[in-house]
């Protein structure tokens, strides 16, 4: 199985983005839309955040019976913080999406993403939803993706396919970022089609799976956005026989594969972001010290400007390190930097600075933390701090 | 009791800050010393960070005995994650110390701030000593508040005088910062003197006090330092009566007012900081809660972002209220920021952001988030985050 960050058509799935007006910039795609030929199994996670948007309570409401037919997601107004007249609208606008398609609005789940404490206009809305039902195609994964963008400078897909029960299965995805992206599920918005036949309770089991590894596992600004939403669809059209044994653990992996691609790619497109860098700590005496102790590495503003400088800087991270309240002994901890030892036995290895610095000149790198006082280990993908978080997040407004 | 700005003499101690060399910028001053005319009763808290520098286990172990004589601070080199060696530096320093002043090793307590993994050179250090000891002088403290600065922009000092105990005492003192400034202690070294005469522990219990209100309710990056130390020592010079009582109580509030004093100014001189703010969270349901809803907001990078744009970005501080595992209603809660009420009964007061925006512009402004949920409440000072803070800390380096 190959996973790719390209679209690839998803059988019983039609989709397309459309720009409604939604976003001040003229012109920019801000509404997508995904529709099911006929209501399928769904399963989704939801932001941890105490502030939920209108949307997630929606979308909630919907998925506990297991089956959706259409998502529609708009960027440029998260329609979070909106009190009742936000709950209104996110009916409304899923009675305006099961009108357009001829399905029951108890199958349409909202998402939105944008500023938050605002409500977008009805009327526009209702007209970009006829647009995005007359634009739908097997081919509008790339479309749907350019519209749920906010401050993603790229669309983020990925897709893969394999054989499942005796047919080909193809999985596809795609995801938006790029601020408020932490710790607790996914801190964004993201949907994974597949035309495999799979029980609702099956998705589900296959994302909570998939979650650790992938959107819980990586920060940009430890922050956690009240619309964070992730939701898994499967149309049945691959016509595969049931998911058992072997094939069910094939495509749990299928789809942990997707989640990962595209949690990557949120990382890998956060907000200013230079680096993409995997913190491992292993050695931990607990997983919760080892979880504990990268996040506080992975988030630490002044770790994460000194990768931006490509500074291999391992004060700053054993002083996030020792902060993190996990346990940890100074003089038995071994530090790597893209491979390069920089710190054993209670000592900075300053030979070594050197060759640690050129590793860190790369777009990719790994920092690896090993406690030596535990078998735990965890790994979180994180990026730099640069000046253009300061700038997209001192400028993108109320 | 009025409490300033700017150095006073405190009788009993003389000072001194002179450059040795450490630093790498030419004749900068990079080495303080304080000097009392016979060992005093001292107290002193240190970081909670697991890493901790040599100079902290050194001074630890002197301040054990409730006693000091000098006190001896470097910029330039924190001399923290070295090892034996670095264990053995600090105790070097201190007999350099006791043999220039003519007192015992074990009443000099070092501290050091600058780079971590590095050691400085003893030569230099002790050249340095000998100078600053014949340099000493009562009005002294600001050439030490220089001394150990290191990202700091202006030297940070503090003094006031009251009548206690029948005499009038003196307080001063000077800190600096300003990054890896964050929850537990200090996260940063301070130094308070007074001519009072007074036990060890009622200095110790007087420093406890103070912390809540000063240096344990400061953020600028939420990052913990190795090296935080505040030590406070009283000469007894001033002669006063015992304190009892009302006195007691008197020379509390004094020393707390200091210690907010200078905490106010870390926070004013955080990296790249333009704007002070004050986060308070009131009608919380427990105390944890106040404390842990408010870091989560003064900590958060979009937050900080929103601050230094002069954005009433109410989602923001929301989304942070809201992930920050404190009790939270959206629809009860009311958010005001420099007085103006922006968000209350679910709902974002778009009409009252234009005025918040201008209270923003201002140098110091409030964010005062009511929860409604109980009577707990807990106030940080925070700053912004800006472009300064990034260009310094991928500037500053390894």
């Amino acid at each position: 199985m190959k996973v790719v960050l390209a679209p690839a058509p998803v059988r019983g799935f039609r989709l397309a983005g459309v720009s409604a007006g939604l976003k001040t910039q003229a012109g920019a795609k801000d509404l997508g839309l995904i529709a099911a030929e006929r209501p399928c199994p769904a399963a989704a996670v939801f932001s941890a955040n105490q502030v939920r948007a209108a949307p997630v309570y929606a979308t909630i409401d919907r998925i506990r019976a297991g089956r959706l037919q259409a998502i529609v997601a708009n960027s440029g107004c998260a329609n979070s913080f909106t009190g009742k007249p936000g709950l209104k609208l996110a009916e409304a606008s899923c009675a305006a999406v099961a009108e357009a398609l001829g399905c029951s609005p108890r199958l349409v789940a909202p998402s939105s993403t944008g500023v938050i404490g605002h409500l977008y206009d009805l009327a526009k809305f209702r007209a970009g939803v006829r647009e995005a039902a007359h634009a739908l195609s097997e081919d509008g994964l790339e479309d749907f993706a350019r519209a749920i963008m906010t401050t993603d400078t790229r669309p983020k897909m990925a897709s893969t396919s394999l054989r499942l029960g005796g047919a080909k299965v193809t999985i596809a995805g795609a995801v938006k970022g790029v601020g408020m992206i932490s710790p607790h599920m996914a801190t964004m918005l993201g949907y994974v089609l597949t035309d495999a036949a799979a029980s609702s309770a099956e998705l589900r089991d296959a994302l909570k799976a998939a979650l650790p590894g992938s959107f819980n596992a990586i920060t940009v600004d430890g922050d956690m956005s009240t619309n964070d939403t992730v939701i898994v669809m499967a149309s049945g059209a691959a016509e595969n026989r049931p998911l058992r044994g072997r094939d069910l653990e094939a495509f749990n992996r299928a789809i942990a594969a997707i989640c990962a691609a595209l949690a990557r790619e949120l990382v890998a497109d956060g907000e200013g972001a230079t680096k993409l860098v995997t913190v491992e700590v292993r050695g931990a005496r607990t997983s919760a010290d080892a979880e504990r102790c990268a996040r506080q590495i992975a988030n630490s503003p002044l770790v994460k400007t000194a990768f931006f400088g490509c500074d291999p800087n391992v004060g700053r991270i054993l002083m996030a390190a020792g902060s993190s309240g996990a346990a940890v002994q100074p003089d038995r901890l071994v530090l790597s930097i893209g491979g390069i030892r920089v710190a054993a036995r209670g000592a900075l290895l300053i030979a070594a600075l050197g060759a640690a610095q050129e590793k860190m000149r790369a777009r990719e790198f790994d920092v690896t933390l090993d406690l030596r006082l535990g078998a735990a280990r965890k790994t979180i993908l994180t990026c730099d701090l640069s000046y253009d978080y300061v700038r997209i997040n001192a400028e993108y407004t109320t």
